[in-house]
């Protein structure tokens, strides 16, 4: 691998989930792959579970860590995306000369850039990404981009398939359940993306039922959605699921917009008597009694702490393919 | 030693004290201990001695550090901390998952957490660090809470017992006196506190004399002042004293308020005059020519330097005492 | 080597460059070196080939990196540098017991700390880094102070050096030009301060040919301008060039003023081929098209990228030798 901009760059997904597994089980067997090497992380944005999951991950490989946070007040400014630009504003840096120059102190470059939810085509563009990786010369790998994040979906997956082999209850093909859940602030579509994005692999190679649900307007973009049920009505969609993963995003359609607070979309142990005794997943952060109850994350049922913990291990797994090609 | 929040958590002091000698003897003896081991240190507030003292115990003790500033513009967002809440306000994760993920990727967390002084009872509830202690699941070392400050007080009986060991004409049961200094912010009471809480314990067990001296309505918690000695007048609590204490703090009773800034209150070498050639200690940071004049500071009666390089050996030997018990 | 503040500094620059260039080809053959050794990166001012590339540099030598941003609103707060002040604004510690107390964590420090370009004497009086000197009783390494950049100075010339190695069409005695470039913002003088101061040694040691070339006003001091040929024809400044070094700084003689943006002076395509096939460095991060063209940035007769990456190398040939006299 040398790139983890997105699922495209897995061959094996079936072998990088346990790649995950067997570095939970043994963190540290991989310690020499990464001596004498250095990851940079980048942050464009805040950051809890990826700043230290990744940094945790690079660690146990072995690896030394510099991070830096980008942006006006911070350990760096902020980096012009745009080509061909008269540089006469806020940014004194493009991304051309950062990103070559981090490479080449960086055997890895990390990046966390959020969408900024009001340019669509400007944020679908993945400009970020995209510029780091022509420009950098070294594997760059998504900590969260404008619209995915992937190193969360692996650990979804990894989460899902642990699961299973711990409950003997999960089907072998469970139905997974992605529900919009309600926010008074607008937040990107990546994590929601994304998880549309590798369920669907997932569902297309037969190791899971996927199924959306969210209101009308709340319509992910076809690229990602693809061929997933999407189903109006929450209950309905809840009936009989193995999981329900909950998520806020703000519209597509109308991009960057909240159209609707309904709190009726918030999960609570009502809503989950409606499953088959479904797990409840969530990426994190989530805002208690707004999104989802207390009820709900205090409850046996949810797999939010271990879905977080196991970020740890889907960076892992990924770095250790990324170093066996150095 | 599982949590080090307070003096409660300390089984024996002396052999604390000496731990933390050894280690300033011997830096590198014991890193073994941390291998495989990650220290995440957690910033609500700035820090200088403590970040870079515990940063350097841990890696002098063979452990990797991952450091993370909380809050608005910082690495990470603010942290809600009460429970049941609905959250709608500018809090975006609860301290229940924050301390439960941070708990899987770190095998101890230390955490500073100032108080804020707008509400005596829920900076003297200590939440945050009860909040990580109850949800982290690994051990927790306080860098300075609400209400103590324990690893500078653990370095303050290092500084003390090094000096009696430097000089002969230190007595064995030396006058101790905390001295209430002027300033024009309100600052905590945790420093002060703290030395109180230890001191009373080393006063009990026949090592020191302790005396607080302070204006009137700058009394400490009756909990932290305990027995000790208080003196309203300076000059009276400083005749005889072998250390002097310097700190501010803003008034309990009167919470958070600063009631004086009488500037007789400062330190100056016609104080220590009225001391047995006294040595002169304080935390730091602080104000010079406000709080201490410069010429007490520069004099061969301060031990202000080697008390902070003392913080390094206090965190060493409290993070040597948790290694043990993994 | 005991401190790293400036040129004066260095006994043998021949052979640093040298080191430089064999750190380069074998990052790892001094490990050894940075056992235990724990280097602090303390910046008052903001950063990304200085700070990644002295952290790598450390790590490559098998340093402990501990970095610290200083100021309000970041990892620590503000210093005092003024001796002598009552201390009642809005800094809460001085540098004396700031410095002290680093330099008992540390047994390197490295401080970037911009000029503020309002006070020249205050700014060419180098404050901050002999403050630290005077105090810290560690090695200082200087990461760009007010009026120098000297790991800049030596990565320029191991590129210089570098360049010659790679092409036989570049002269043994090459004609290197610092040239003015226009921008709307007042930026310091400290890097082109240091080329001149660098280049005239080389030039007094028969290795280069030297020119400067501004606008009127833009005069350099003259302790750092010193013998260097003064152009104020940009054309003719170039004729026959080598290199050609671009830089803006702020007026020296009208103190941090700008006095022209006239864009004439930006560097073209155009004005290159007035050159001999010269190569462009700049120090980075440069506005394109403001101060630059794209095409010049983008041609193999920049040298931009590869001088960034020799920051790496001259920050370890510098961290080295200081730590050879520990």
């Amino acid at each position: 691998m040398t790139n983890f901009l997105s699922l495209a760059d897995v061959t094996n997904l079936d072998a990088l989930i346990q790649s995950g597994l067997d570095a939970k089980a043994n963190p540290f067997a991989d310690q020499h792959l990464g001596k004498n090497k250095t990851i940079g992380l980048i942050f464009f944005n805040s950051s809890l579970r990826t700043r230290l999951s990744t940094q945790k991950a690079a660690q146990n490989l072995g690896m030394n860590v510099i991070t830096l946070n980008v942006g006006a007040g911070q350990d760096s400014w902020g980096l012009e995306m745009e080509e061909g630009v008269i540089m006469n504003g806020d940014k004194a840096e493009h991304i051309r000369e950062a990103a070559a120059v981090i490479g080449r102190y960086c055997d890895v470059i990390a990046i966390r850039a959020f969408a900024e939810l009001k340019d669509r085509d400007k944020d679908y563009r993945e400009q970020v990404m995209h510029q780091f990786a022509k420009y950098a010369g070294v594997p760059i790998v998504n900590l969260e981009s404008a619209t995915r994040h992937p190193l969360q979906s692996l650990a979804d997956c990894i989460t899902i398939q642990e699961a299973q082999l711990k409950s003997s209850l999960i089907p072998a093909r469970p139905k997974v359940v992605l529900t919009w859940l309600p926010h008074f602030k607008p937040l990107p579509q990546a994590v929601a993306n994304s998880f549309c994005e590798w369920m669907n692999v997932r569902a297309n190679a037969g190791h899971v039922e996927f199924v959306v649900t969210h209101p009308e307007g709340y319509e992910l973009a076809p690229e990602f959605v693809g061929n997933a049920r999407v189903i109006y009505n929450q209950d309905e969609a809840f009936a009989g699921a193995d999981f329900i993963y909950g998520k806020n995003w703000s519209s597509y359609t109308h991009y960057g917009q909240v159209l609707t607070q309904d709190p009726s979309w918030a999960v609570t142990m009502a809503d989950l008597r409606l499953t088959n005794n479904g797990k409840f997943m969530h990426c994190l952060p989530v805002r208690r009694n707004l999104k989802v109850a207390d009820e709900v994350l205090d409850s046996p049922q949810s797999l939010v702490i271990e879905q977080a913990a196991n970020r740890e291990w889907s960076a892992q797994a990924v770095l250790k393919e990324i170093l066996k090609t150095m």
